[in-house]
């Protein structure tokens, strides 16, 4: 039997203005996102919430990506609508709107099926309501094999307790730069990645390998079109951003790149240090995609092939013969 | 006989404050890291200028260094001084004082032992400096195989036109990311690169090798903490900057770049496309080493065995497989 990946996150409609084109309430959030990416792995499981609003379509395009939605609970009221505007450069954007609509009250439920996942990606929600499916699963808990974490500023600067706590429980973190260095006090990426390591105590469980026995804690810092550097026990890998010529809209890369890193995961369910390296290039290939068009649409028509032609690239890149 | 390295640019006094030290009227300027970091690799001359307070202890450090300074000339007046001071996060800096001294007169000289040099780098001075030390070396151009250029935001500003005439005339680029987009016009630096290489014509000269033929020019866009990007004829190659716990002093970093890579593609002779990802690597470990203490400090007492060391470690931050 194949693992299971559970992601928990955000459904939303999204308008997008970049300065190379424009869309309006088109599916969004990052539970999308990320289920979208894993999808070529693995067949993934979402738990979010929509509102009566939710189109019949985008019911229709998640079961048609053999997307499991039967965690996508339908609430009163509006799906969550997030409006923002991108800079010139990309890297800076303005958000016009956030109606939180029935993600206000969102509290997840995961059925038996759920709380038997072998791989979790909590996405960016309140701490809290991370921490309560962590708790739903406990009982499973012997079946977790790597539970992943992402976060923000917001969450940092509002809810740091509360967000120490779900740390406490989790194998892998991913988030920012600027993240790294708010959360550390520390400016030294290095330097920070100790600190912020030493917050995920090791949990024991997770796949062992013969060489690196039971795998230690993760973290994986995003630096935007810079790529990732990703720490675990000491070890640093770098990997840069695919340099694309043309990037129309950067919504959903992060997330996306979560769902090839967690799809690719569980599909190869392999946690040593080189596997997890190359999860990351999946991870990285899968952003890439999804910056080329704008929303999920880019995701939606990827190739196999397109695939493992970027991780060829990605590899020409990066490789140098030394001696 | 081995190739000769040849660069032009200044020496001077620094005056430096990080928030980890502070050093008064310590030998710096382009051409000394250059030299100090090629040095590991060849013998490397120079051609700047001193002023009259130029310390005897300083010309006997580049000798002790096997450094060729015929070249150094000395003037009436003082030596090249700059002061500035580092902010916390390293990456921004105030000037608090330039004073040219003697280099405001500056005519570069060469010998007609240095117009047979092999392996030219200008460093960034006035482009229409650069440019007289080519029309000097114009009539023994048959023997050279790559002109190396650097420059700032402030030539690209203000001596544009003198700056593109000596692009036309050189092989390699080394220029940061701001200077790439002001150079170019184009925020996005796959674009930015396009249009750059194409202010820097084929040659026709270098070497020649089986597989690529004569070398075409070659763009090195520098990303301070995230690296480098190198460009040449639709191929990409990117290295992350080493992740360092304790940065001292970014001073130099980017000269000492310049003269590792300058330094082992002299010494090695081979301008293919992985000789040269090779010297970049050099380079950058050069660099590396550099900001690790204050001034040129860290690069007099580089062992040969931690060049080798850190190649190995910047092998293990960018390797994974694929498949």
């Amino acid at each position: 039997m194949s693992n299971k990946l559970l992601t928990i996150g955000s459904v939303a409609y999204d308008s997008i203005q970049t300065p190379f084109g424009k869309i309006n309430k088109t599916l969004g959030g990052s539970a999308s996102y990320f289920s979208l990416a894993a999808r070529f792995f693995t067949r993934p499981s979402l738990i979010a919430v929509v509102g009566e609003d939710f189109k019949k379509a985008d019911i229709t395009l998640f079961k048609k990506q053999k997307i499991d939605i039967s965690g996508l609970q339908k609430a009163k009221g509006k799906t969550f609508h997030w409006a923002g505007k991108y800079h010139f450069d990309l890297n800076t954007r303005d958000t016009l709107k956030t109606e939180l609509g029935v993600f206000e009250k969102f509290a997840p439920e995961l059925s038996k099926d759920h709380r038997n996942s072998d791989y979790i990606f909590l996405g960016n929600i309140h701490p809290r309501l991370q921490l309560s499916v962590l708790n739903q699963i406990k009982s499973a808990s012997r079946r977790t094999k790597l539970v992943g974490l992402d976060t923000m500023n917001f969450w940092i600067e509002k809810a740091l307790p509360d967000l120490k706590a779900v740390m406490k429980k989790i194998d892998l973190l991913v988030i920012n730069e600027g993240e790294a260095r708010q959360l550390s006090g520390e400016y030294n990426l290095s330097k920070a990645a100790k600190k912020i390591l030493k917050m995920m105590p090791p949990k024991g469980r997770g796949v062992p390998s013969a060489a690196e026995g039971t795998p230690p804690p993760v973290l994986i810092i995003k630096q935007g079109e810079y790529g990732l550097l990703m720490f675990q026990n000491g070890k640093i890998f770098n990997l840069p951003g695919y340099p694309l010529e043309n990037v129309i809209d950067p919504t959903g890369a992060g997330d996306s790149f979560a769902g090839g890193l967690m799809g690719y995961l569980s599909a190869s369910d392999n946690l040593s240090w080189d596997n997890l390296k190359k999860a990351c290039v999946y991870g990285s290939a899968m952003a890439s995609f999804c910056v080329e068009e704008l929303g999920v649409k880019r995701l939606l028509n990827i190739k196999e092939k397109e695939i493992s032609q970027r991780l060829k690239a990605f590899k020409k890149l990066t490789h140098f013969e030394h001696r």
